[in-house]
């Protein structure tokens, strides 16, 4: 990317970590089935380099246990300080490895659960920090990288009997041809967005019915509701959702993993009645087989999770046993952008949509710059496709997403939109922060 | 358990945490081709009750991010204290789906990682204080519960696709009428172990040979060597202790997850030539596709793994699958004594062989309790079943495990083994302790 010529002696010198918390349990905004009560959280970090640059990135939670977010991205600080910031951004693969394979740290995953999440702010903070440099929002760097930088980036160790390095060169270089194109037409029309923000469990059946025609005349096409608490209740919203948005626009179910198997399968037939487009986290996201055989018997509704998939690991085994039709990438789950670059590429060799997860805060924000380089770069697919969109808490970040019409439009300010105002975090900093003192 | 005219008012009303490490690293004890140089610690929890009663547990990591362990151990402090202690005694099953299924905790696993292991550490911290209060060793404990007890421990949403409570309480009721018998036999000849004492990677051939020497002798009749850094190092060394036991002690290796699926199966394949028992941790503990795959190209060459295994999700779809022929349970991985039952039913119902996994420190002496459980209550079967032995750390436990003649004496003090002594955790507090104060 960069002439060795230009390098200066630049290194990482010092993380900023933050505690950021939303009260945002008050509204029940972002309630469902497992998760009554979210406090929309951030474990926040900004890495510092010598040459005052600096790149932001964060931990998404729901409130407790963000302290244990915390803890882990300060663990990961003796790893990254006195590091070349070049040297870095010449071989993010490498910077990306180092992360995840150190011995002592990977023992408490191993690549799952806060600390891989840790490591992945640190990961996407590098990243953003990066494309700062480069002068460019994050996709359009990515997009900017020939296929061998971006398999460069791809750990292949656990993937390789399902996509070697060659089977993913090959994906790339397909995409070569139309990325002028395509990267006009996101500039131009930006990448398709669904809401969920009429869909929290916890909204009275009035508020739903305001928020679904709010978003009908936003221009969303394809909207979806929280389900997974009663069976009952279920059936009956969404019926009532169903008659308000007529038979053309796109409705799915969220269960937030509130079933187990067996009971997965019936309720799903039995919603399918309303015309569900997809399915979501119907049961445990560690149970691929379980998924599999939800998958064949709810057929042809879709069946979607990705937000709590651990790992590339975990999404290899869904996208190559036909266990999910929809592959909701998220950009605080796994380690960061390089992990889901190889995620990216494992559903694109599968034929999987990828339909990103979205929402809580700055979930938005990142994830829209993975499905626009994935239509860029790798899949060159947008039909049927969408980013998840959830008006919460954008007005806290310095370049908020900016949705028109019901699609995402393309982020021109260079990073990886993660930033937050300095105002937002000292005030939500919990729990000294004015907003909690005054709780 | 109780009779409710016994109970008297006492709650839970404090956690000592502290942040344990043995410096094991300066000897390569435990180095494998994944951890190079392990620090064995434990994040280290003590709950005290009102009534002056204390139960012992702790999440085994090997070294940095044990600190994450225990801020993640804090955070579940909020979710105990003022619990009624005989009220969580007398349904540990709701006690512990209390602290897994807590919404915002779960989100930064979903149980997995080290928040899971946190929540294990507490868990099992009470079961060790209930023991106490009965005055029995866990295993005897447990081994007294009717299988109505039994499966009331258990949460089965995730697990009912495969494994019903009522199939459960099946497996337990055929296993009660041999239950005295079984008891009995475990009091007088304890269970069998196998052992890694001599297999580490870092050992000189020398070192190797003496030790492995040394475990004969000490009547050890399974052996398990580190294999995964460089494959013709492997074959020769394996060779070498072939040659030093004869053809009749049981060899096994341990790949620590150090290859993909395609190379653990030519590795495997050409290591077998030296007559290979079981091939353990092959690939990733997430890739259940992928083991499945290795287990049918190794055949008869058996496949091992669950010392990272994140829950028992994950053992579901191992064992339903056939993935792996041999169970290993850890104490401090899953969520705890509850969780570790619901996997002895999975691996009793689908007839797959339990070899805990054990080492580090502390995970001997918890984890037998489990075998012997599994003995008495649950399989009924101890053929072709060894619990692994390390001789490390043993002297920093109040009640060491005692191995004769190559297996474990069936542990006869209250409680689960796991109480160190004060002296060792102050000794060994990071970074603050004595020994660490001298390094």
């Amino acid at each position: 990317m960069r002439d060795p010529g230009e390098i200066v002696s630049e290194t990482f010198c010092s993380f900023s970590i933050t505690d950021v918390r939303f009260p945002t349990s008050k509204d029940l905004d972002g309630s469902d089935a497992m998760n009554p009560d979210p406090d929309y959280s951030a474990a926040y970090v900004v890495v510092h380099t010598s040459g005052g640059n600096s790149g932001h990135g964060f931990v998404f939670t729901i409130g407790r246990g963000n302290e244990v977010a915390v803890t882990a991205i300060r663990s990961v600080e003796s790893l990254v300080l006195g590091l070349d910031v070049n040297e870095a951004f010449s071989d993010m693969g490498k910077f990306s490895r180092r992360l995840i394979r150190d011995s002592q740290l990977r023992w408490i995953g191993p690549e799952k659960g806060v600390m891989h999440m840790a490591i992945g702010a640190v990961v996407n903070a590098v990243w953003d920090c990066y494309a700062k440099r480069e002068g460019l929002p994050l996709w359009e760097l990515l997009s900017q990288f020939t296929p061998e930088e971006i398999v460069d980036l791809v750990d292949f160790r656990y993937l390789s009997d399902q996509l070697t390095r060659q089977e993913a060169l090959e994906i790339l270089r397909r995409a070569v041809p139309g990325r002028d194109r395509r990267m006009q037409e996101i500039l131009s029309g930006g990448y398709p967005a669904y809401t969920t923000s009429a869909g929290w469990l916890g909204y009275s059946d009035n508020k739903v019915e305001t928020l679904v025609r709010r978003s009908l005349d936003e221009g969303f096409t394809h909207l979806k509701m929280k389900v997974g608490r009663d069976i009952e209740e279920d059936s009956r919203r969404l019926g009532k959702v169903r008659q308000l948005i007529g038979p053309d626009i796109k409705l799915s179910i969220d269960a937030n993993q509130n079933w187990g198997v067996n009971e997965a399968i019936i309720n799903i037939n039995r919603l399918s009645a309303h015309g569900v487009y997809w399915a979501e986290e119907p049961t445990s996201p560690d149970d691929v087989l379980g998924f599999g055989a939800i998958a064949r018997a709810v057929h042809p509704v879709k069946v979607a999770t990705g937000e709590h998939v651990a790992n590339a690991v975990m999404f290899k085994q869904f996208l190559s046993s036909g266990a999910i039709d929809i592959c909701q990438v998220d950009a605080c789950r796994v380690a960061g952008v390089n992990e889901n670059i190889a995620v990216l590429l494992l559903a694109a060799k599968f034929g999987v949509a990828v339909c990103p997860h979205a929402g809580g805060v700055g979930l938005c924000e990142v994830v829209q710059h993975l499905s626009m380089f994935d239509y860029v770069a790798v899949s060159g697919l947008m039909q049927d496709r969408w980013i998840e969109y959830v008006d919460h808490l954008h007005e806290h970040f310095v370049h908020p997403v900016e949705i028109v019409n019901g699609r995402y439009m393309a982020p021109r300010s260079p990073g990886s939109s993660a930033s937050m105002f300095p105002d937002s975090i000292a005030d939500y900093e919990f729990p000294s922060g004015r907003i909690w003192r005054e709780q």
